[in-house]
């Protein structure tokens, strides 16, 4: 956390906008850990390493990057997207690694808010390390890419982003109760990235009822990034229902193919029931419990995909941290069912404020993403 | 109709998009004209006088271009926006006026498909002024700032604007029933500026019963054309209320002020029954018997202004082409109104699929422009 803040170089901001694209390689690889990036420039300013953290156990970003550029480090500066470690883990400190490898100076865009892991840039700084903080607004890209770790560690529960469909009116299912074709193929595709850059993916009993759905990865659009498409291709988010009283059938489709771990694009199967998390006051799950058990796993980014019920259930809470909104240009009248319900079938206490983050256009439909105001 | 179509110089491509800007400026004071903007180009392609339609029975277009231009318009060339007419109506011919001003070229963006007024082209490629139509795709801005006017002009009805508020969950009023403080102020004022662009402002009775609106033009936000700003200052679109069984009351706010003609800002009422209009078949006022009467008094440009039953009934008789939707990111859920409902209380006919011609960001909220598919 120490350090002075001075403006970065040119050549340094370059190499923090490119550790920002490295580390978002990990999203959804890497829980319990942040995602990482590091590029390592030499002495005159040039390229001569990158590297970002792939998973868990896995050589970190700092390290990789190191190894890459060699000698050719000594006396150049490691720019990464969070502060190195400072602690012997699975693997040794990051500290160590860059004193060993003689980097005159370290650029970090994010301090390291574990009191465990902190402190490798004090390490660096009592060693004679040039160590800068990026000011702030510089830091934005860095912090984004780890918003749901970050979060995670501040609360000690996992970040939430709320996935929905709807059209225009606000309807997320038709008047036959299925939701598949709301959106467009390139929405699901678009959304299929987010599943893939999530720790865990969950849905209540409802929408498996209704839907069947299997929550695998899959169908994903390329980024243009093919280190990513290919980290990406392999992932297995958790696949969780919220079920209070075990209603999940067991030829569900969500259950197929789990196993420990999870196999490439087919993830691990749980179902939370009231006996394992407690039940909550509108009589399903109790939501802070099952965020805890998902904690517990290692979870740091969830991707809540509804259905109605459960998603105002963590409206309600103030358990929704990032909303991404799939906008269909359609109108479905009131026959069919609403965005978001109650769990008690209430009216939503309060009007939740948002502030929109981004806008695109995915195929005919909008994308916006929102996060709560407050 | 007649005449060559080849691309246009970028001094000719220039002097249209102004035209259509110039032309935009009698948006909601023209009618039951369309409107026109025009630029006279000299000889050597420099721009010597710009025009626009004001208002029915003042000088077309062209006819003040080619005066601010004088003798500089001899051997010149006129841009404009719609096809210059050939009649006498309460101005003489501006195929006339054009021929009178000596200009070699006449440049014509989107042809006129009034049967007695068109032929404008006709009259001057038989004196030998040489008429170019723009190319297909050159042609949209001049297309889009009449859209109105030309959908009136083939379907023998106003073309009608639905303008919506709603939450990210498709609701348009709070749970008390009002529906003021949906969006923000600047989405607020951005909607007056649409008002202030109309022929006519129209609204069920039930949205006079709940929110007494006014319905007049004010707050608006400078254009950044303090031209047509004055201009828009002193409109006053017609406030028309749907109201089948005449229950507006007399002190109603959108009665106040109202003369006819209007006066700069307050519109002249007009509160039409089902005694006016004839009676659908779902108890309201006949739509197309609505429509049909602001047809006759001019009325090009309709913006719907709600509420959710009367846009309903519109959508399910296919009689909106355009949706401006302003959508506040905010969750208000379901103890809130719907956003359409249908005048029955059935669920609406089917899905109405649109496709978004324009997304913007207008202060916090989200501002969407749609248009019906097929
Ligand atoms: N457009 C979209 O984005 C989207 C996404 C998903 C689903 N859908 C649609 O949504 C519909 C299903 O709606 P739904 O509301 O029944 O589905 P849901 O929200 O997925 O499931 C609701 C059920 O989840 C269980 N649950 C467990 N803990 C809960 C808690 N704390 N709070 C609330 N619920 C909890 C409850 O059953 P127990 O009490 O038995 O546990 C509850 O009945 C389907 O038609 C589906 O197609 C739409
Ligand atoms: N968010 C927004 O964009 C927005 C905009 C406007 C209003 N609102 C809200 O909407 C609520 C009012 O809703 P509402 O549905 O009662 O208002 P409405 O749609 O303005 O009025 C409905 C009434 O209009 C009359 N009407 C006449 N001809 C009709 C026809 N052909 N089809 C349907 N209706 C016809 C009917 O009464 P008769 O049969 O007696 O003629 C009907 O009850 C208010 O809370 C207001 O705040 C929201």
């Amino acid at each position: 956390m120490s350090g002075p803040t001075t403006p970065l170089a040119p050549v340094e901001r370059a190499a923090l906008a490119r550790a920002v694209v490295l580390a978002a390689r990990g999203l959804g690889g890497t829980r319990p850990n942040p995602v990482v990036g590091c590029v390592v420039l030499d002495a005159a300013g040039a390229v001569v390493g990158e590297g970002w953290h792939a998973r868990a156990g896995d050589a970190h970003a700092e390290v990789v990057a190191l190894r890459a550029a060699g000698e050719r480090a000594r006396g150049g500066t490691a720019v990464v997207t969070l502060e190195p470690c400072d602690h012997t883990g699975r693997t040794p400190p990051c500290s160590r690694a860059l004193l060993a490898a003689g980097v005159a100076r370290v650029v970090v865009a994010v301090p390291d808010p574990t009191p465990r892991a902190a402190g490798g840039t004090g390490t660096l700084a009592a060693a004679g390390v040039d160590v800068v903080h990026v000011p702030a607004g510089d830091d934005a890209a860095a912090r984004r890419v780890n918003e749901a770790w970050l979060l995670a560690q501040r609360l000690g529960r996992p970040h939430v982003t709320w996935k929905l469909a709807a059209t225009l009116d606000g309807r997320s299912a038709a008047a036959d109760g299925t939701s598949r074709w709301i959106t467009s193929p390139e929405s699901r595709a678009d959304a299929h990235l987010l599943r893939a850059r999530s720790d865990a993916v969950v849905v209540g009993v409802g929408t498996v009822l209704a839907d069947d759905p299997s929550l695998t990865v899959r169908d994903l659009p390329p980024t243009g990034d093919d280190v990513a498409d290919a980290a990406l291709a392999g992932r297995a988010p958790l696949r969780v229902v919220l079920d209070a009283d075990g209603r999940t059938p067991p030829g569900a489709a969500v259950r197929r193919g789990s196993v420990p771990g999870g196999t490439p694009g087919v993830g691990e199967t749980l179902v939370l029931t009231a006996a394992d998390v407690g039940r909550g006051a509108g009589g399903g799950v109790d939501l802070a419990g099952a965020l805890g058990a998902l904690h517990g796993r290692g979870v740091r980014a969830v991707m809540l995909e509804g259905g109605p019920r459960l998603a105002g259930a963590f409206v309600d809470a103030g358990l929704v941290d990032r909303v991404r909104a799939y906008l269909a240009p359609a109108l479905l009248g009131q026959g069919s069912a609403a965005l978001v319900a109650s769990a008690t079938g209430a009216s939503m206490d309060a009007v939740a404020r948002l502030a929109v983050d981004d806008v695109a256009r995915v195929g005919p439909d909008l994308r916006v993403d929102l996060v709560p105001l407050g």
